[in-house]
């Protein structure tokens, strides 16, 4: 066996690990990060270890950072995924056995292949900033829009529908966009990204209306310019005030 | 060790388990359901291990029925507790010798504490339904209302906190009251139990709009009798529509 894998699997946890669903938001869409596993044409999430002497939210941040290259984050745990079955689509030693042909026969051992619980992790990211950076066992670390996402590995599927879920009711209780927009963005940006995490046309003046309301958004003396239509407002999030949204968790709903 | 004690560790997952913050209202109270260790002076929430080949889920519902008797509860996972210091607040070690006085010497293997992620239920249940069972290695089992709850055991304070504000923020996407109120229930009583959930006082008129707003509720040709002041009207849920609302998680904002 690899040794520098045994070492890895030895100083962590065996029956609990982490996945991340890592969105971000591009020219309109909202998109995940995944990962292409060597020798393989199998995709998943991101994930990784904890060490034994690790918080769990502190590997989380080591995880996101080794994918993303950022630090700070707006990370949350969504949902903790202990199904007896979630290798059922895809065994894991199938997929090791794959992946010899780049690391070599037995890099991998067995014994290390217990029953396995995953706490599901969320970000929300500025997928300008983001680094992608892949895994050691990976070889290809891409953005998928949220529509196109491929048949992944184990459960993945599932875990981005429940992240989806969570972050549809984060928008009922906080603001969202201050981690998925460039800093200054326009009122139709910012409806485009609520529809899109919403999965639902919103009406443009009571959009505007309500977010207005929460008080949260400094509007600037500048415009886009360079569109074909007339040229929109620019505004950005007022930090202090948006912290203590999020901190106070003002209903949101839209 | 103790035998039976010892079978049971050896045929569950190590280094995760589960802890539940059961809620209960009765009286226009909230409270939570708590564990006594026996030979101590201890409580802590009701808890258990996960078999090997059982799922969380199903192990969560098999620990409520055995302290409750209730086969039919709303639960739902709202954190999984992974920090290096759970136990700083009080070393399990100490607490076993105390059990010892209970359990005979050496009933417990030190090898078997280990670092342990504790995944994070809540339930939210009819009180009056509820027979509340000790464990093998508790002897009292009750209820205790919220602002009253003793320092408890490891991160159980903490625990019930992030129950709370989850509770909180589910009455912002998902009407509640359905398994906390008895089957018919005054306005009053409706409101009593948002109010103590959410810690604030609201508005009689404005709750009342919203709550008929949301359609799920059945005005019962039916008042309550006996109290000091005007008799109130009696309803219930309509369960389709109560259960529609909550799977829709349509917004719920008092």
């Amino acid at each position: 066996m690899d040794p520098r894998l045994k070492a890895y699997l030895e100083t962590t946890l065996k029956e609990v690990s982490i996945d991340c669903v890592i969105f971000g938001f591009h020219a309109g869409e909202l998109k995940v990060l995944l990962l292409k596993w060597k020798g393989t044409d199998s995709w998943s999430l991101p994930g990784g270890r904890i060490y034994l002497d690790e918080a769990v939210n502190d590997a989380v941040i080591r995880i996101l950072q080794e994918r993303t290259g950022l630090k700070e984050v707006f990370l949350q745990q969504f949902y903790t995924f202990g199904e007896t079955d979630r290798y059922k689509k895809f065994d894991p030693m199938v997929l090791m056995k794959k992946m010899e042909q780049t690391f070599g026969k037995d890099f991998y051992d067995e014994k290390y292949m217990k029953r396995n619980v995953s706490i599901g992790y969320m970000a929300l990211v500025e997928l300008e900033q983001v680094v992608a950076t892949a895994d050691w066992y990976t070889d290809e670390c891409k953005w998928w829009e949220i529509s196109a996402i491929p048949d992944l590995l184990f459960d993945h599927n599932h875990m981005i529908d429940m992240a989806l879920k969570a972050l549809r009711r984060q928008v009922s209780y906080q603001p969202i966009g201050y981690n998925l927009l460039p800093e200054k963005f326009t009122m139709p940006e910012l409806q485009r990204l609520y529809e899109t995490i919403l999965g639902k046309q919103l009406d443009r003046r009571n959009f505007q209306k309500l977010v207005l309301s929460y008080d949260i958004l400094e509007k600037l003396d500048e415009k886009r310019t360079g569109g074909a239509f007339k040229s929109p407002f620019l505004y950005r999030f007022d930090k202090d005030k948006y912290d203590k949204a999020v901190e106070n968790e003002i209903s949101f709903t839209v």
